[in-house]
């Protein structure tokens, strides 16, 4: 199986870092918020955080009490920003794919991930690692695009709208029908793995865990008096999160 | 809170009647096949079946070995039928909105409910209810119609389609508006409450349950050889199933 490793692409990776560097995005306005609110106390655990990119999640867990962090990716020009920024005696960064997690030799209270397990295409593999690196009533929380985008193929529009450019729905296209979409995002090929709503729940319970909560983030009012552009996530949410708790 | 009795308007009792009795029905192929795939052993349990209406599925659960089963219904004109045509020494038929089943006195092993609850304005009080008629360890399993089909609002076409008048791809809008929505089904009005994915799920996880299973079923290949119309669930599937244990 290849496993795709875009943020080793520097054309990508350069167009990945301007967007994150831009103050109003998506990631500050909805991932960050929504996952704080769903983040476990931290204090003397040990945190594993899967696609943990340039590792400003890392520190953060750092700041929160947690005693060690090790994070994860696959791609060296991320860890190489991660390990000169972000770096502290109790944080271990490794490059490896998330699908061979299952190596590594500790236990965690934790695990978390950040909008990369839709890069992921064997979803089952990863998790069942995840419950085998978890201690039992342990945490796994992580945010991935939501299925209505992964499902986007990028064959047609994904939204209509009206004669004032308005976007008024978004398109949906064989969202039952699981597989690779590759579509342009800075450079061509860049590979999801669209799963439907019950895949993840489904997998997620054959491995053991009980989900205590999802979360579809979506603007305030006010949020999107001041954005008008966000108004499309009423329509259809970017980001899906789910936390469960590993159970015997 | 005014609660929708829409089975006891004789037009659209009628109109419903007729659909069901139809062979090829999305009941017969897609609700009916995935709810027993997901039903559990029955025999010696003790069931309650909210939304009961006919009562097919109520003789269904005897047959299977239930030793008791409860009917409930807000539709007298379904009750009718079902004591008419389904009825049996152990299987009590009871005319009550589902919102009230806190009041009945007995415990059950398995809750089940097939295509009602979308009707339903409070969900997390007959999901609180359900939890305290079930022992523990005990299932509940329900479908309802997908949030892709409930957040249909009326006030645009459902789906987007090609020059030869092919369905291409369903059409999407307020999908995190929680709201009622009115539509037409045989009758004017017909009130269907829209609930987002994470809701169903949360709601559920807080009134004590692990969820075990979810399904949104869409048809094999060979279906859709058979009937093509039905590819369109492949764009967005018509049901939604959860099944839940309840715990400690």
């Amino acid at each position: 199986m290849a496993r795709q490793n875009i943020f080793d692409n520097d054309e990508f990776f350069k167009g990945y870092k301007s967007l994150r560097d831009k103050e109003v995005n998506a990631n500050n306005l909805f991932e960050i918020p929504t996952m704080h609110s769903l983040l476990p106390d931290l204090t003397g655990k040990r945190v594993l955080d899967l696609g943990c990119g340039f590792g400003e999640h890392c520190v953060d867990y750092i700041k929160r009490g947690a005693v060690r962090v090790v994070g994860v990716d696959i791609s060296e020009n991320m860890l190489k920003v991660a390990r000169e920024e972000n770096s502290d005696p109790n944080i271990t960064y490794l490059n490896m794919p998330m699908e061979d997690v299952a190596a590594i030799d500790e236990t965690f209270d934790v695990v978390i991930s950040s909008l990369a397990l839709h890069y992921v295409e064997n979803f089952k593999g990863v998790v069942e690692a995840v419950s085998g690196l978890l201690t039992d009533g342990g945490i796994f929380l992580f945010s991935q695009e939501h299925p209505f985008s992964t499902c986007y193929s990028g064959k047609y529009d994904r939204w209509t709208r009206d004669d004032n450019g308005r976007k008024i729905y978004a398109n949906i296209a064989d969202y039952c029908v699981e597989r690779r979409n590759d579509s342009t995002w800075f450079v061509e090929g860049v590979q999801r793995y669209h799963r439907m709503f019950s895949t993840t729940v489904n997998t997620l319970a054959d491995a053991g865990f009980k989900i205590v909560k999802m979360a579809e983030p979506y603007p305030t009012e006010e949020l999107v008096d001041k954005y008008p552009e966000y108004y499309d996530l009423y329509h259809r949410p970017d980001f899906l999160f789910v936390k469960a708790v590993k159970q015997d």
